[in-house]
């Protein structure tokens, strides 16, 4: 087993990079608090005797060698950085349990025959920079390098220049290493382990996600003066999506999920009337048609809304994933572990994407989840027990020594 | 006459400070672009011989002496903040007007018996710091000095504070001035003018104004993972309230308006539903019952929609001012000026909020406006005819001289 209070140990000293206003943490990507979060977790993993490589979108992979040169290693990890109002949890859980993982295998003495490398994916949680899991998306080949470095925050400035400025644009091809598995711990983010008492989620598929960056132009005016006829309300049809948004997703739930998160109003002004509005659409579902089905519904009747109020209406892509199946001999790994360890367990499919969503399309991967208080994340008061972040780490222990063999 | 080329040349000087992104003007009050503008009109002043008087709340006081010292003096004058997409002539053509008057009545070599006071009023806008016509509210004593230093910003700076960083606190108590009458010259904001081909409107009536600043707080919750019955959505609930507003002014319309211009959403990130967002809506009508009706149904209504969202909701008055009548004997000085230049005219009621609202609580007060192009005010293309404009400063000159007498 893990040594538990060193893991909650380093947990609770990386949350204090970044703190949040509410308890939580605000370390969002490639911000001065990633770059320090990033130099903390690169000092623990020398002092671990670990390797330290990183790719050109910054991404971190510290490795511990395995005794067969030519074995391919086995992968752990997940992500640092965090939401701009996130929880102390979500993504550090993955890369410290994978510290862990290492530190504890140094303990014993334990030597395995693959190496096995802890990896910190850059640009996971996709609010600065969309769309999520931006580095992992790269590193299996669904993004370009050029595209990604050109992304750009809410100030217009770029990823690449960003990730130059923190000082980690590493020397390393993206996508150059080859994986014997990948194996991601995370906190579930949602309410069905703790509900049912469960130690372990063992998560055989990730739900599906459309992200649709709608821009409406309407005309700015006086809210005073201009008589309601000649209005052309661009934030009345924000409201109006947001509803349509609502009950496509209620029309198909518990199979599906929809809502809209971000949304800037220009000039937002109290006496102007929006002229412009942009706002994030978030569709997801674990089923295929029915993603697509809300995200095609949405399409054929959003443009009516827009043009009964006068609006222009652009939609662009800002975020996709199809519905995942993990790989079954990474899950049957982390099903037994759990097993052999005693500690309950269900399957379960991830409602959040992961970086293990992207590496499953190259190598078998597969995920291991813990409750969190109320389901609750993407919020400061996130809360995990010691307990469930130890069985965690436990059961990826030993899913990884299974796969990476002593 | 005005002289109708220096007018214009003035207005487009002024325009050359605090320029917006389309042609339009930023010069938000209290800032740098605010303090340009002040210090231009301040040399123009004393270039035409006047005496600067400030106030505690910064309004500008420019003064020309009348032939009798115990005669109170006439006031025009409106503002030279903008929105911050705001157009080139709302507030300035007032202002720059009113110098225009003085500086014709020094070629002419007129004296009047009453002085002529030329105002600047601190903050008109209401964008920055709610409510509207701030300065001029506290001339009028209908708010306190305190309040208003203490009213904040988006980025939580004071009023106070601000008014000092820009060196514009003055000496002179609020309100301690006595004025004979106050003239404001305004564009309509409107498409009334326009449309009937009008070069005046005599303004008879303001509309009355609630503006309530309305906080939801739901539960910041993963846009993935958190199953649609358990979410508090902050942003559905705006949503549902916008729609809300909407239908109270359509079921007053075309004798009241509604809107919301102004919403903060956080933690605004994609992939988090809204756990608490702040909006406000503006409802106007030049009928008080209906103006007190729309608040009043609103205020019965939106807490069902908070309710069944699981929602807390608060609502706060930003701004609040009753429907408006002018002076008789100053609105007929205006229609006695436009019939005497031969200008077409007709009466109308102010879309809009103006200082002069307020100081028509103390003083005989009222309004000459013009047209302005399509109705379009707070935005940057916002338009009039270099005609209409000195019209416009051409019936303000005669109701002047009628009231200041010669
Ligand atoms: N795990 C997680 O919250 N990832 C962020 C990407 C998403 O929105 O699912
Ligand atoms: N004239 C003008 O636009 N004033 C701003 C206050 C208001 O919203 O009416």
């Amino acid at each position: 087993k893990i040594n538990g209070d060193r893991l909650w140990d380093s947990l609770m000293e990386m949350a204090r990079i970044g703190p949040g206003v509410a308890g939580g943490n605000n370390r969002q990507t490639l911000t001065d608090a990633d770059k320090e979060g990033r130099e903390l977790f690169q000092r623990w993993c020398k002092e671990a005797g670990l390797e330290m490589g990183v790719d050109k979108m910054g991404t971190m992979f510290a490795r511990r060698e395995g005794t067969d040169p030519e074995a391919l290693p086995v992968y752990v990890g997940s992500h640092l950085d965090t939401q701009p109002t996130g929880g102390k949890y979500d993504g550090v859980l993955g890369v410290l349990g994978g510290l862990e993982l290492v530190r504890t295998l140094n303990d014993l003495d334990i030597k395995t025959r693959h190496p096995i490398v802890v990896t910190n994916w850059t640009n996971e949680e996709g609010t600065r920079f969309a769309p999520a899991m931006l580095a992992s998306g790269v590193f299996a080949g669904v993004h370009d390098l050029d595209w990604a470095y050109n992304r750009e925050d809410a100030k217009g400035l770029k990823f690449g220049d960003e990730l130059k400025r923190i000082g980690w644009v590493g020397e390393e091809e993206v996508g150059a290493r080859k994986m014997k598995a990948f194996f991601e711990l995370h906190i579930e983010q949602g309410p069905i382990l703790e509900a049912e008492g469960k130690d372990i989620g063992v998560v055989t598929h990730g739900q599906g996600l459309w992200w649709l960056e709608v821009t409406l132009i309407g005309k700015e005016a006086h809210t005073g003066s201009t008589p309601m006829p000649m209005r052309r309300n661009a934030g009345l049809g924000m409201a109006r999506m947001t509803e349509l948004v609502h009950r496509i997703a209620m029309s198909h739930q518990p199979e599906a999920v929809g809502a809209i998160g971000h949304c800037d109003v220009h000039p937002n002004s109290r006496n102007v009337i929006a002229g412009k509005v942009v706002f994030t659409i978030d569709f997801r579902s674990p089923n295929q048609q029915t993603l697509d089905a809300m995200k095609a519904r949405f399409e054929e009747e959003a443009p009516k809304i827009a043009e009964d109020l006068g609006l222009t209406m652009q939609i662009e892509v800002v975020g996709h994933f199809d519905p995942v199946s993990f790989d079954s001999g990474c899950i049957a790994a982390i099903r037994n572990a759990a097993a052999r360890l005693g500690y309950s367990h269900r399957d379960i499919v991830s409602g959040a994407g992961h970086d293990a969503c992207w590496v499953n399309r190259l190598y078998p991967t597969a995920m291991v989840m813990c409750p969190c208080v109320d389901g609750l994340s993407h919020n400061e008061a996130e809360d995990i027990s010691r307990e469930w972040a130890c069985a965690g780490a436990d059961v990826l222990l030993h899913a990884v020594l299974e796969t990476a063999e002593i």
